[in-house]
């Protein structure tokens, strides 16, 4: 086995690159608010552009202001190996998710560099724009459209709520790049921290990440008749709560018949009018479900549509049902998990293939190039919020992984 | 028996009254908008006013703008006979909710002074002020402070949305009296429509009040962990809205449990973050009991308590409930109760005994003095909406049942 074979990246450099990036947009409680083409957006954009200038990288933004930063192969010729993933936050966000990815990419490059390596392709670092999708909707916009899903026209012309569009926002902040070339891409990689629970619990260090669940977005509704909580005797009732209470326990039912690898939420609801002494006429709810196999996401949405009409049937209420968003399962490239794996296998980390359950830039990637993704645990499966954490080693574990997948698909 | 025991209204100018009154805020879709202490209530008073004096009534308004028109009695040492009910409306409310007790009123001492009847008792008729609650928090705060449930600042310092005081509104229409003397009243009897389904669905036209439901209201709420709907197994949620859904279906089990008298109400219900990818982690609701039994009350209570208990250590959620607010059951006089009921009886009219599982001035009323109510069925049980009706038949029913009763309280 080559020395290379066994390469790992510079812990220590790759935490203090992420402490650094993390005082852009800190905030009270440890945290970082980044907004998508905010100030402190364009500074992490600027300091990112630094490093991977410092390395010798040639930087390409498009026209959706994703940024790439190309380290050079041996031979330009070849479609490079593209890693990255997103440098924007949610408000009040973590300091890892997304930025954790890009400045993996940057350590790596940083790595080869210091062991003198130039593979044979050329390795770009891509920092997404618009990933969280908290600032523009929807999320994933930069790769999107640059993996031809959205056309730019949309991507531009996407506002935030103070009416601000994506386009002039990328000028404002100077990131407004030209085209938007086909993506050429030998293989891709994304590392990300896990945002969920089961790494950590597990007691291991690596998530490789086989494919992308399939989603279902549903918004349905039970309709009654509101009516005075104090002379509407019980049995003549048309309660739109009960309908919606026999809803959550029935979607329930549907994700507990799919554990491990499925997910059923009722994340939102609303009772009209919703005052405590009017029974309910109306119940709003959303369903989404997600799975990696499609034919089990079709059996979950016929047990949706049965339970709902027993429910609305027996409860003597209207009931609707509309599906509103749906993203088919993604498999990624077995090559490219293999690789992965392999690494994973090779550097002494533990494991475990998973199924990403979050959207990732890399999953539009995969569309056009084959492509994988690694997780790292975070404490307590918590993101979106200023608490995420993860453990010094377990980024380090990552990195090295990820150096590892490129480094062989690049060679 | 004598020609007054059979007396009834003139039933064309019970009507005519109430579609008069029914002009001053009317709405488009056939209902009314007059609330308390606004311009429209100020002339909805003013015409009641008028047509009080036109019979020879002595107005006298109180500190908190309740209005008492007194049609004198031969003796007038003796306590009164107090009728009537509240001129004010929900926003976008009915014609007949409230109005109709007081026109009532006036209509039945036009039908005595017709048939030259002068009781030995006086008898009032009340326009009180503020029943609603909608524009001024809490409900029934005229005849409350009134009868001594709230003192008189509290009642002039309730504010509507805009700030505005009850105090400067009532001095803005003119209708800010003086003093607010201990009621002496020898009994009193409201007449309103039920505001709920039961005579109608059972083809009667008088339900003879026989009490109050004591209520009890709680707010509560279930506390888990907001997690990622993509990232977070079934198996390790501990989801705020599977709480909700199976307070909901416990408290209706409750409500069932007490039937037909009881009743049992998840009204409004909030979910947070509220967001369709996010696994809930905190659940707030409401709960409202009635129940005309204090005992049972309890029994609910206890069995509310004992299942929320329950339900948050199974789907190991953190469970809170309060008791917000409480109210004990009325029982009316069965001296006035036996009126109302023996003149159903003997005018002929089909009739039932029942609970008013709604609010109204005359439960604090009952604190003070014999008090009874009566009923009268409104169209598929809908008030506090535009749509609210009730057919002429059962506007002259009720009012000759008023008329019989108030006559034979004040002979």
């Amino acid at each position: 086995m080559s020395a290379a074979a066994l390469l790992r990246v510079d812990r220590e450099r790759l935490w203090a690159s992420l402490m650094e990036m993390a005082r852009i947009g800190a905030t009270a409680n440890g945290g970082v608010t980044r907004l998508a083409l905010s100030d402190e957006d364009k500074a992490g954009r600027d300091l990112f552009v630094r490093w991977a200038q410092e390395l010798g990288c040639r930087i390409r933004i498009d026209a959706m202001g994703n940024i790439f930063a190309r380290y050079a192969g041996t031979d330009e010729t070849l479609a490079p190996v593209l890693t990255g993933s997103h440098g924007d936050s949610q408000p009040q966000g973590g300091r890892f998710d997304g930025i954790y990815g890009v400045l993996a990419g940057i350590e790596l490059l940083r790595s080869l560099r210091d062991a003198g390596i130039r593979p044979r392709r050329s390795i770009e670092v891509v920092n997404w724009t618009n990933e969280e999708g908290s600032r523009f909707a929807p999320a994933m916009i930069g790769s999107g459209v640059a993996c031809g899903v959205f056309d730019l026209e949309y991507g531009l012309s996407r506002t935030d709520r103070e009416g601000r569009s994506l386009g002039e926002e990328l000028q404002r902040i100077g990131y407004a790049g030209e085209g938007l070339p086909a993506l050429q891409v030998h293989a891709a990689f994304e590392l990300h921290i896990e945002q969920g629970p089961i790494l950590e619990a597990e007691g291991l260090t690596i998530g490789v990440v086989t494919g992308g669940q399939g989603q279902r977005w549903y918004e349905g509704q039970f309709i009654g008749q509101a009516a005075h909580a104090g002379t509407t005797p019980m049995e003549r009732r048309r309660d739109a709560s009960l309908g919606l209470a026999e809803l959550i326990l029935l979607v329930n039912r549907i994700g507990l018949g799919v554990a491990p690898d499925g997910r059923a939420t009722v994340g939102s609801a609303r009772l009209t009018p919703n005052s405590r002494n009017v029974v309910p006429g109306r119940a709003e709810f959303t369903v989404e479900f997600r799975h990696p196999d499609a034919d089990v996401l079709v059996e979950m949405d016929s047990r949706l549509r049965e339970g709902i009409r027993e429910i609305g049937a027996r409860l003597r209420l209207e009931a609707a049902l509309e599906q509103v968003f749906s993203y088919a399962p993604i498999a990624f490239a077995p090559h490219c998990v293999e690789r992965v794996r392999d690494a994973s296998e090779r550097l002494g980390y533990p494991y475990r293939h998973m199924i990403s359950g979050a959207g990732h830039d890399v999953l539009y990637v995969s569309r056009l190039a084959p492509s994988a993704m690694i997780f790292v645990p975070c404490v307590d499966g918590i993101s979106h919020n200023e608490a995420e954490d993860i453990h010094p080693e377990w980024a380090a574990a990552g990195a090295d992984v990820l150096l590892q997948a490129v480094l062989g698909a690049a060679a």
